[in-house]
């Protein structure tokens, strides 16, 4: 079988000259990196032979020719046969790792590298993608390339997001700035079809590396919410008012983060949620001014959509107490109000898909076993997991229109959304083998 | 007596067309704004026939001449009589009022004006000063100019702070900037000598509006300090992290915050703390990652200097308690870190300068009674309060080296450090006589 070596980096970002083991990566969605890294995408998948194509979201797909089929020459992307993709994220958190997404969207390359270099021919044509704004960092809305293409999020709507991280620029300014507002339409009616779509990613989690194993076969995301929450005081002089006819937005928030905080154990029958506030505003912001406005983040979890919203519901009943909380004074406040921003159920993922994953992981591992590559001992079977990804990830959103599934590889002290995010190479390596399997699995059938 | 009669606005800023009594004031000490207010503080003593100093802080001292003295006219500031001054500050909050600060200065810019229009001559030289950077929002020291002025500052210290608010400017580069950078030595020995100082302020505080009084002769101010509280804790995944492996840094500030707070009630003998966290900010700032490092602002305040020696003492337990919590891992964490910024201990003013304030007062509001301008009834002796400041200001350095005292006048609701802090027309003209009475008693003296 033909068989992926190792990684190549494909990490343009801010971190020259640093360990490369701790640097990790900053290339926010829409940004200056992220679009090197882009070009560098283009660039590469041309001279590998594929056609590319740019939706109006940003999304590339670049799509190598199958024997079946070659209207995929055509002009009219629309006509094209359905590819096999791999499909992945080149953007990172504002302080991210070197993995997370890349490995997915670096091994699809090196899919289309070693197909042709064993001069392999599928019978349908085969691609890869590089999904827009996955991480969901800068603009709040996670998958949302793939969620525009999926029909869950309308393209008005995500080009209107604003960041809340850099200036006030919008999805579509910086699609233009970037010279990403690609003219295909960014719909999986009319616009790329996408025939199934496989994705290798780092688990982001402890268990495989716990495990001792080497694959995740991924059988479904979890449920997850994004919230805006606003909690509003009134500003007044820290040295001249009293503590008791204080409204202080910050301390109303320190007091709803900690009781938001208990839903993830006691808000929800099995205690297995998550809960986080990873974005805070402050307004003023002034060292010796009460707090007049806080504007916080919210990332609930849970694995089922029933959990979660049980969680929902202990959320409002949470800020609805803390509006008539004793604090609240004749001018009112502290007011809270609560926004969704983003929602994403939990899925499944297509059981043809997770067989095609499964059979190629064991035969990956089947084969280093013969060949003594496989370390700890231990055959393959008992190298692969099949999981839950508590992460959301762009095949939840393909999911809902072809067959899809995953492929997770170990993380180090399970460890992601950091800079020291870290996967092996020979651990990659596997994980793209499985892959380039998996898309060729499928090819066949 | 000489009388002025209506406050006239000093107030650049970003407000222009709004209402008046909400607008407010966006002045940061040495922004743009500033500059503005600053040059027509300098021209307009010019025009008053003022000699104008600016000292290496940006302090700004303008003097009138006297009878007994014409050295004044000397180039050598520092050879100038001590002069009596009326002296405030022209900086806001980043969102303040109208009239903190503000008021102080343009009722002593009206001073020269009433002892121009009525051909009064004084003894001593007298003049305004406007000091820099008295709020502390931008740069995280309070009185900063009257602080360096009265020796508890080191001038190298003061140029070298950063801002917590715009860019990573200090204050030596926008002293430049703005052009305010002066050769006047900053130091009440060999710069400009201070005879006397008085502050018109508003009260800032509900006391003189709920005892529907009309002048605070101001006896003291009470001790504060100012700490950046430091929070580290891991940045992983929001999705992927259970909640009892996570180091959360915003989690733990949250709880540290809520504990921090009980201080104010319950960390001091009296209870008669006031503790605020007025400024924020969460690293990586992503909504899906969990807070690797929360900075923020601590204010601390207590009339006496021993009721917040106790209340620091609590500060420190509290921030030790939290490093040795449960939700320390083996990576460390959350590590908190405490550094103080700034301190001011408790001060009483002047008697002599006190006993001006006192005589000024009922003398300005008996004439008012007599001509039947004392609404609400009551006699002059009744419309006066001697009161503590719970605010700091310049007055609390100036009083290390001269005769010092205040004048505080009310407050709308009791509310500052807001675009809605107010202080009637009538009021703002009651304590500029009173301010003007002082300065010209003290020069007799
Ligand atoms: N894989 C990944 O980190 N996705 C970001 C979306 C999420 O927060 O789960
Ligand atoms: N007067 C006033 O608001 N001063 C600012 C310094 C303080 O925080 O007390």
């Amino acid at each position: 079988t033909a068989r992926w070596t190792a990684p190549r980096a494909a990490t343009s970002g801010n971190n020259d000259g640093d360990d490369v083991r701790t640097a990790g990566l900053a290339r926010l969605t829409l940004s200056a990196e992220d679009k090197q890294a882009r070009d560098w995408f283009v660039d590469t998948t041309r001279s590998l032979g594929c056609r590319v194509h740019v939706d109006q979201i940003g999304n590339i797909f670049a799509i190598r020719p199958g024997l079946r089929d070659n209207t995929i020459n055509n002009e009219n992307a629309g006509m094209a046969a359905a590819a096999t993709f791999a499909g992945s994220h080149l953007d990172s958190q504002p302080s991210g790792g070197r993995f997370d997404g890349v490995l997915g969207v670096a091994a699809g390359v090196e899919m289309l590298r070693t197909l042709n270099d064993n001069q392999i021919e599928t019978e349908g044509p085969v691609g890869v993608i590089n999904w827009t704004n996955e991480e969901g960092a800068k603009f709040p809305i996670s998958m949302m390339g793939s969620g525009v293409w999926s029909g869950q999020i309308s393209l008005d709507d995500a080009w209107k997001v604003k960041s809340v991280i850099t200036s006030t620029s919008t999805v579509k300014e910086d699609l233009e700035r970037i010279g990403y507002l690609g003219d295909v339409p960014a719909h999986f009616d009319g616009g790329i079809r996408v025939g199934a779509h496989f994705e290798l990613h780092i688990e982001q989690g402890p268990r495989l590396e716990k495990s001792r194993q080497k694959i995740g076969i991924v059988q479904g995301v979890q449920a997850y919410k994004w919230f805006t929450i606003v909690v509003k005081g009134r500003e007044a002089h820290a040295g001249t008012t009293d503590m008791s006819s204080r409204v202080d937005a910050m301390q109303a928030s320190a007091q709803l983060m900690l009781k938001v905080h208990q839903i993830a154990k006691h808000g929800c029958s099995d205690g297995k949620g998550l809960v986080t506030f990873g974005r805070l505003k402050v307004s003023p912001g002034s060292v010796n001014t009460i707090a007049g406005l806080v504007e916080m983040s919210l990332d609930m979890r849970h694995p089922t959509d029933e959990g979660l919203a049980e969680m929902e519901e202990n959320l409002y009943r949470v800020c609805k107490t803390m509006m008539n909380a004793t604090g609240r004074n004749k001018d009112g406040g502290p007011e809270v109000t609560l926004q969704q921003d983003f929602a994403s159920n939990a899925i499944k993922f297509d059981e043809r898909a997770i067989e095609c994953v499964e059979q190629s992981a064991l035969s990956v591992l089947g084969d280093m076993e013969e060949h003594g590559g496989l370390r700890d001992g231990g055959g393959s079977h008992q190298k692969v997991q099949k999981m839950m990804s508590g992460a959301g990830h762009d095949s939840v959103r393909t999911n809902l229109h072809c067959p899809t599934a995953m492929i997770f590889v170990p993380s180090k002290d399970g460890i992601s959304h950091n800079p020291v995010e870290w996967t092996d190479k020979e651990d990659c390596a596997i994980g793209a083998n499985v892959l380039l399997q998996s898309v060729l699995r499928m090819d066949k059938m």
